[in-house]
């Protein structure tokens, strides 16, 4: 196991990896409070949809921590304002409001037992997000065997592991599950610009598990599966809609469009947390978008010229008809996903044990 | 006029505009033999397709001139040993050896009266190769100006401006002759990893002539197409095979599976100079492989963790049917090109004037 920790609960504080300074770098931030956590969402000092949904989590435990109400209605009252701070944080992944609404309904359901009830409620509702993310992650892995040649070679994009999740990692797990259990995996790891979750994230990740891998540049893709032998595209997700259509860092689209030029699978990889049913479209999912100065510097440098403009979505819709099939802790599911993405959310939410 | 000349002969040596530095520094090299030439185009002082053509001519007309031979044999063959090193600077773009034959064959005609003949021969041709670039650039402006719309949002990917040529530019000299005959023009530049060729080189040459450009991701433009009006993808090539695969910067062939999804008219522009009838497909072109550190490294720092392997094609292949036109100064060719190159090629070589 690598000895990194992306998110963890200790002495009444989240401690989050600092993402932005990998892989120089390895340091941890505590977070007493719910600015403090939103600020972080904002800034990606914690990136990745799952990781950011289990982060927000514990941003409302800590609001119900700080606060000094004495009444569960003023408590209550306050976590509803910070559940919409932790939201605000950043648009387009559905886990950041998926798991609000499970610590705020849990939060709820402890009110009329007094405010120690309802801090001692969100805090357990936050690890139990945490645990059944890192649980999904290695389920998603296992689910996605079956659809694995022996030898396979992938390409992934941005980062999907232990750092964008609790534990383990959605894409990243499929790799790691594949990796485990003999098969001979390599890794075209897609750098993604502008902030390089690829060549920084990835790829320390992948050296550390001993998983060989390639970085290439995000326009590389299509030369790789033209030229290479390239079995699997497997990405993350941030919101996939009930058509299929899924949210995933920006270039995911793009890769897509290789893979369908080359027959080769596109895998998106992701918690049934990350399927949004009630969005019926990738047309209804906001992206975000950030600040032309990740694009036009780096490291405190300018790389382009003074004052030049730049559009940086963070996000882009791949189409469900590129879509393979959406691997989940739930199932594998596979087009139509109108029909099958509600029967992988139902089977995720089925108690373990349970046919 | 922007205020810079990529290649310049000035007083018996060769003066390139730096463009590593650029858009930080403007800084011009002497160079004074055709080592040092070959250097340049190595380590990219000097890139682009025709760029790199004009610049090896001139590092002949170099040889020539810094030889010590009395004899035409003598000096014949010091030219030929100095083509062998020009040529094998960078494997790619046909423009380099094409602009060596023109060069070598001109000393060869001049050699019976003598090895100054054969200097001033060399010089001359260098000279003639220089100025009818920059004139093939303005005349493939011309000839696509039937094909844009008035108002034309372009995508541009790499630098095909007057820094990738010897003036005016070729993908970028399209945008140019819009732009000058008064169409409303947009760019979305690709940045163009790794070398960053669109946001150092192309935004600069943009802001320059005024023309409103945004930089993005190269994996973004899929998501621009989809969510933006695009009208054109513009792009420049170093080698067009006989069937109309056309060789270029890596991250073309992405780009152009996006164009073909969204039906976005994809031109490739260039001298005919870069059309090379001898190769039948794009599967006989040589793509160059460039060391993994401009891919894990940047500015001085690493951006992958210590040992990052990393594979870095420095261009790619779009297939003939991903393209829509390829645009010349000798006409604009349209599928099927195997019939049509030859009729834009020999197009480019009838004298001006002529029908």
């Amino acid at each position: 196991m690598p000895p990194y920790k992306t998110i963890e609960w200790k002495s009444d504080a989240l401690v989050l990896l600092d993402q932005r300074l990998l892989p120089q770098e390895v340091r941890y931030v505590e977070l007493r409070n719910p600015h403090e956590v939103a600020a972080a969402i904002r800034d990606m000092t914690v990136r990745g949809a799952p990781a950011i949904g289990a982060a927000a989590a514990y941003g409302l435990a800590l609001a119900a921590q700080t606060s000094a109400s004495s009444r569960s209605t003023d408590l209550l009252a306050e976590l509803d304002a910070a559940a919409d701070l932790l939201k605000a944080a950043r648009p387009t992944a559905v886990n950041l409001s998926w798991a609000l609404e499970r610590a705020r309904d849990a939060a709820i359901a402890a009110a009329p037992a007094g405010v120690d009830a309802i801090r001692a409620a969100a805090l357990r509702e936050a690890h139990a997000i945490a645990e059944e993310d890192a649980r999904a992650n290695r389920l998603i892995g296992l689910n996605a065997l079956p659809l694995l040649p022996d030898e396979v070679a992938f390409i992934h994009h941005c980062n999907t592991g232990a750092l964008a999740t609790v534990d383990y990692g959605t894409a990243m797990g499929v790799i790691r599950a594949a990796h485990e259990h003999g098969k001979k995996v390599f890794v075209y790891v897609d750098e993604t610009r502008p902030r390089l979750q690829g060549s920084r994230l990835t790829a320390w990740e992948l050296q550390q598990l001993g998983i060989p891998y390639q970085i290439i540049a995000d326009g590389a893709s299509g030369y790789v599966m033209s030229t290479r032998k390239v079995d699997a595209v497997v990405v993350g997700c941030d919101r996939v809609a009930a058509n299929g259509d899924a949210a995933n860092k920006i270039g995911t689209y793009n890769l897509a469009l290789a893979a369908k030029a080359h027959q080769v699978p596109f895998y998106v990889c992701g918690p049934a947390s990350t399927i949004d049913l009630n969005t019926p479209s990738g047309a209804q999912i906001p992206v975000e978008e950030r600040p032309a100065e990740e694009l036009t510097w780096f490291a405190g440098q300018p790389i382009a010229p003074a004052g030049s403009p730049a559009f940086n979505p963070a996000f882009d819709i791949t189409p469900a008809e590129l879509i393979t099939a959406i691997i989940t802790e739930g199932g594998v599911a596979r087009p139509q996903f109108d029909w099958s993405l509600p029967k992988v959310v139902a089977g995720a939410r089925k108690p373990p044990g349970l046919p």
